[in-house]
């Protein structure tokens, strides 16, 4: 085990921290609640962005990029919304720093540099993005608006923690705009999947699709889909959401078409975002008590290879056959180091690429070169083994596909074992205290019944599965009578 | 000539924003002094962004990414640099807003959520880079740092431009720690040189490179690299600039390092940035009073194929053989488009394209595909031909090369033609008022001479290029001796 790194039997949320910083994902800032994305972090976060905007861009979607401020009076325009947001705003009142005169060399705010209208940095962009397509739509031939932004946003949360809950983070906002409600409906559903296919097939997270409760819903959406995931302590973690906005936006900036028939109509929206959140997840998804374990498809480093070697002709020897190896092994389109640095032993690289995840290692001796073997070791599972150096290259594509499959596979098995139905309270209470992950139950369909719940037990319903089916039942709680179960758990 | 775009001759900054605006690359936003990028122009952006992006990791630096806010106790940390845009800081104070009580419905900011210490928007950020760069930094093994961010970053000024100078913009800003400063200067000279191939090899735009006159310099910086281009209207603008930075961040933030004698000594710095403001040097080096004249190598669309027909019988004639020629231009690389929509015609798609600066239009009607032929018009010298269909991947390969030539080699005649030696004051301020251009000229090497220089004709010292010959003279205004010429020019 490592030593730099907290067990998760010990304290979970300890591990987790430790994780990021020794793992070099991220570090603490100067600026509360602020993170600083470290390389390591960041190039992971770029291979997860590069693939989604292909996704998105697969979907017929295209960027742009609007301002980071939003005046006040248009934020406060689309009601619901504002007042979701209100409380976590940061904002900006002045526009200009002068000599303090009270203190050589220092600044103060002038207080003549005030604005007219304060400016809400964007903690979603909704408001600024309806104002403009305001201009962009005037008839049917203007629909759809398939827009993607990649930006910065800043919710002044209270309690922060890396990656999971930042005051400022990174994400994208996907913000369309659609002739017909069954469009933006689809539009919304769409976008769940490309989501669910991502998280599951690049980060190897399962997830479940669903619909939020009332309670649950993004503050002016009529629908918030979601994808809901599970992590190793048992609670759930939002993964992703795509929101069926209805006329709500188009209604509040006056966004009207004309449509074929000749008739003014207010414009259908969606939006959907994830952010580095997605970061949080998928760390605490996969990785042990000796670090990361990073997914194959995402990993920013797939393979290290370490040489073992004694005195300067063997390294020579290694430092040869490597170079052929490297060469195939880049060819074949893996993400590949070799780390002959000479201010560190073996082991001491084991575990700082243990720590930091890399799928597959591989370790060159001087015997290894005689035997043309290789030792490699799987991060997910640290098992070891001797391979041929022959056709190394297909060797480890076909390695780090299994382990990308596997890493998805425990993870799936592990989540499915933690669904279970609870039919009474005391069962429903049993389980949040000694098993948690997602309890399967029934709800009497109010909001004062799911809030009571969340008083009693901290958990929250997760979502109302897509899939789900019709079921006769009663609430869990109040015993009154509900047609299909929902999930609940306690969430990140 | 385009009706909706304003001749060059009759108003060239209209011409410039009518450009942008009807050329679809950006939009006046709600808030004062920012813009919308629309997704045509963010499509050339990510072109270019992408190009630059893997220059940068070609020359060994990675991406992080830091804190939008900087705590002004942080930014005034280094005098220079927080004198330099003090004035142009928008600034966070509050983190709340309220209901306000005397408007049903509106906000109001909380004033119980008054930060303790204000925020700064990041303007550049070496302060909160540097803050950060002190616990990385520990001995010479942790150096070199070669760190690149790609960010929004706000400086409020107050006369905006689309692109030139808006109040937000986007940008990459890298910013290095070394052991020594030679190691640093040659860093600072490295991505000089990457900017100016990446400028001149992909937006087609000539550069000088050179350093700037200590008045022109970033603040806090102790050399400034920079490349100047040459726009139409013989007004200068720079495109890209690289700073020496010595140890003051490094004192600043004490950021000590110890070094392989074991002393403890300052680490030395760069930065260097571009930003979206390029995008405004691309479109006034190329365009003309039709539209935009985008180079091949970052045109989000480089051909787009357009359909002539009369009945539907010759429009699937047409349809069918457009399939082939699309799936092989793709094949080949080639960004195409095919505009067969049938809501405007043909004459309306050609304008259009035209004012987007497409490179290559084909032309496609029934006589064609008798013939075997295609029409094809280059943007940049609206010639039209008739070519084969054969082999037609190969040549609209080689036109869009062709092309990104023609365009570097006008531009380059154009910017060489405008560089003029003056030696007295009356052919330099002649020059001035009916040339424009650039203006070699001798200077005594004092800011009051540039500063009285600058009074009397708005031209100010573009920068001392880098291949200064030696030459001895006396100053353009004072008549004091003077080593070297320096480029003089009224600029952007």
């Amino acid at each position: 085990m490592s030593k730099e790194i907290t067990a998760r039997a010990q304290d979970y949320s300890q591990w987790y921290n430790d994780l990021i910083i020794k793992g070099e994902l991220a570090d603490y800032s100067a600026v509360r609640g602020c993170m600083v994305i470290k390389p390591y972090g960041f190039a992971l976060w770029e291979n997860m962005r590069d693939q989604l905007d292909k996704m998105f861009k697969d979907t017929g979607h295209v960027n742009a990029y609007f301002p980071l401020f939003v005046p006040k009076s248009l934020f406060e325009a689309e009601e619901k919304n504002a007042e979701g947001f209100a409380k976590e705003c940061a904002i900006v009142t002045h526009y200009r720093l002068k000599n303090d005169p009270a203190r050589k060399g220092k600044l103060m705010v002038d207080p003549e540099a005030k604005l007219e209208e304060e400016l809400v940095i964007r903690p979603t962009s909704e408001a600024i993005i309806w104002n403009t397509y305001k201009t962009w739509i005037q008839s049917y031939r203007d629909l759809p608006i398939l827009v993607n932004q990649w930006a910065n946003v800043v919710r002044w949360e209270m309690r922060t923690r890396l990656f999971l809950r930042t005051a400022e983070f990174l994400w994208q906002e996907g913000h369309t705009a659609h002739a017909t409600s069954q469009e933006a409906v689809e539009e919304a559903v769409r976008m769940l999947n490309v989501y669910a296919e991502f998280v599951e097939n690049w980060m190897a997270v399962p997830v479940i699709k669903g619909v939020k409760t009332p309670n649950e819903r993004f503050a002016g959406a009529v629908d918030t889909y979601c994808i809901e995931a599970l992590m190793q302590d048992g609670k759930a973690l939002q993964a992703g959401t795509s929101h069926f906005l209805g006329q709500n936006f188009a209604k509040a900036f006056d966004v009207q078409f004309l449509t074929k028939e000749n008739k003014q109509e207010f414009v259908w929206a969606t939006s959907w975002g994830v952010s580095t959140r997605l970061i949080g997840a998928l760390v605490m998804a996969h990785s042990d008590d000796e670090g990361l374990v990073l997914p194959p498809k995402i990993a920013p480093l797939q393979v290290v290879i370490v040489p073992i070697y004694k005195g300067d002709e063997q390294k020579q020897l290694i430092d040869s056959r490597v170079k052929d190896l490297m060469h195939e092994l880049k060819l074949a389109g893996i993400r590949v180091k070799y780390d002959d640095s000479d201010n560190s032993r073996p082991g001491w690289k084991f575990a700082e690429y243990e720590k930091k995840g890399v799928p597959v290692r591989i370790a060159i001796g001087a015997r290894d070169i005689e035997n043309n073997t290789v030792e490699i070791a799987r991060r997910d599972t640290r098992e070891k083994s001797f391979i041929s150096m022959d056709n190394l290259s297909e060797q480890i594509f076909n390695l780090l596909e299994r382990i990308q499959q596997d890493m998805f596979d425990r993870a799936k098995k592990f989540r499915d074992e933690s669904i279970t139905p609870a039919n009474t309270w005391d069962e429903f209470t049993g389980l949040i205290a000694n098993k948690g992950g997602f309890i399967s139950a029934h709800w009497d369909g109010t909001s004062e019944t799911e809030e009571k719940i969340k008083e009693l037990t901290k958990a929250t319903i997760r979502c109302i599965p897509l899939d789900v089916q019709e079921e006769a039942g009663a609430c869990i709680l109040t015993g009154k009578p509900s047609d299909k179960r929902v999930l609940f758990a306690q969430a990140y």
